[in-house]
């Protein structure tokens, strides 16, 4: 079966490693001439709404997917109209707007942080009455990895806040005093059946995810896949999904999805018998899903801005390293490795080793 | 890093997944058109022979190694006297005639067959009253998947055996009466450091390949680990050897060694820490090697001739399959799967599923 892929980026690199050995063959629409995919496939280099490209995607292949949200609507409508685009366009449309997700989010009853919409500055003290302090405000559209987010800590912060963003529609949500980041993947057949991984722990920094952990056997299991399976048949979804979660107590509230495989699934390459990246395209094509079971515990370090040394990486014993093959910069996330272990103890040592190499690395100066 | 494969087949397709993520990228030499790699890198399509072709890859990539051990001794000679080449040319060479090969095993005291060489219809007599009978005569070179072998159980079929395989140098071996075929799959990194995947039990039919299992925990493995370790040592080796063995109570013989990596090792992607297709290229590529060890028990099982339906195997739980994407024909192999468990015992019901999949697809005629 031939894949295309809106996207070249490493989301799109790991999906093509999962589905070759399933003999699916892969076309990428990626603008960027170093998309870090195109080695495993066909690279249609061109911006997302060209539509001679549209065509030529929609000739050459017999699914097709997206490896990231914020994909121009009429490009994704132009492949769902033809029967061939998994998850659906609306299922991405919908993660593509803050507003339109949250309500969404609501409407099925999965709890989420108080929110208003924010659409000019007058709006902002209504919004803040909603919310309360602290709150986070966000851009609507194209937010990633913290990007368009801004804190407000006291009423004096708002209107500084609306201006970093740009005075694009916003949303303003009440800060969750969360003890713990998790997020819960699943994935859906074209059959509707539904599988769940483990729940991932996730730490962020800057924004930006740095470490996800799988412990199998966390309580909140069941009310994470229940609430997730809830997404995935509202949206008819085919594929997987990653749900975001905030856990207080015994609680979880619900704070953004995306409809594609996620960072904080990296994981299952190894530490699960069927990886998310297998399962997506198991999915997208229509073939029986495979067992998400974890095989033990897991730890993921992603490595940001600047790659560790290779050797020194390989040296932690039973670790897997996924280079992603992309020019070092500030903020980018260039690779990232995991370690897998019967417990949790197993792994502490080396997943403290790893850690200390990918901080410093990351302190280090991106290679010339 | 940038590697060179002679080869282009699904062991290179196999080691070029296995090397994508550690940041490497892949140029292979292959005659064929549609060699099942090629979709991975870059596909320099010429005869091993061809000089322009050693030229540009010997540009193009920072080690060279081989997907299989019928390359031209001048070509391996070319890549090894620019440092490129691992393993060596020897190495290869060695595997490459069947006398030479269990002369190096005699040497190195690794028990094997009685064995004589055949260079002549004349020889025959002197070889037999070595071997006894029964006793197989092999053509010295190009012999892979049982090519080049003829049976003989009684004195008057001697000659036959000479004219059928060509009257070309042969080895008279005599037929162990094993229990059990084996392999010990071993790698040697350029630091000297050996490390050894549990064995696999081999099952062949018409002297292909049909099913590996490992099962670890058994007691000749520190035996087989001595002779693979006495060869890897002795050919100052660099990267993965399979040494086959034949196994008679507590004894080992072995029988030939493949200078790469192996299909009985195939199972090691999903059933070892690290693949023998990964340590292959971290020792070809001087990287510290990974942990060998076996994460549970595994079943491997190869398609020949024709690939069973897709979705039968991924119904199968916990099946993990490896399509080459190649055309169908008779004798060819045209993928595998493995199924991993904690026991064997979990694990054989799905074997025997699995088996019958792979059956009735080669008793099908080929798909158009």
């Amino acid at each position: 079966m031939r894949i295309g892929i809106l996207g070249g980026g490493q989301l799109a690199r790991m999906l093509a490693l999962a589905g070759t050995p399933l003999g699916m063959r892969f076309m990428f629409l990626a603008p960027e001439a170093d998309a870090c995919a195109a080695s495993l496939g066909t690279h249609l280099q061109a911006p997302f709404t060209d539509q001679d490209a549209w065509a030529t995607l929609a000739t050459g292949a017999d699914r097709v997917t997206c490896e990231l949200e914020h994909v121009p609507l009429p490009t994704l409508q132009y492949f769902h109209q033809r029967g061939l685009l998994a998850p659906s366009d609306e299922a991405v449309a919908i993660a593509q707007e803050r507003l339109h997700e949250k309500e969404l989010l609501n409407r099925l009853e999965l709890p989420t942080a108080q929110y208003a919409a924010v659409d000019s500055a007058a709006d902002m003290a209504s919004a803040l009455a909603i919310t309360g302090l602290p709150a986070i405000l966000k851009t609507r559209r194209m937010g990633y990895d913290g990007k368009g987010q801004a804190m407000i800590r006291e009423p004096g912060e708002a209107l500084a806040a609306w201006h970093s963003l740009g005075e694009v529609p916003a949303i303003l949500e009440s800060v969750v005093p969360f003890e713990r980041e998790l997020s819960i993947i699943g994935v859906r057949g074209r059959d509707g059946v539904c599988r769940f991984w483990p729940l991932s722990e996730n730490r962020h920094r800057n924004g930006i995810l740095r470490l996800s952990l799988c412990r199998p056997g966390n309580p909140l299991q069941a009310l994470a896949e229940k609430y997730c399976e809830r997404l995935l048949v509202a949206l008819d979804y085919v594929g997987v999904l990653a749900l975001e979660l905030f856990q207080c107590g015994d609680e979880l509230f619900a704070n953004e999805y995306a409809p594609r495989v996620h960072n904080s699934g990296h994981w299952t390459i190894e530490g699960a018998v069927t990886s998310q990246f297998e399962n997506h395209l198991r999915a997208v094509a229509g073939l029986p899903l495979g067992c998400t079971e974890a095989r033990g515990h897991s730890a993921m370090v992603n490595f940001i801005g600047n790659m560790p040394d290779s050797r020194q990486l390989l040296d932690i014993p039973g670790l897997h390293l996924h280079s992603y093959g992309k020019s070092a910069a500030p903020g980018r996330k260039l690779g990232h490795a995991t370690l897998c272990g019967a417990t949790a103890e197993q792994l502490a040592k080396n997943t403290e080793r790893l850690i200390e190499l990918a901080d410093a690395a990351e302190g280090a100066p991106p290679h010339a």
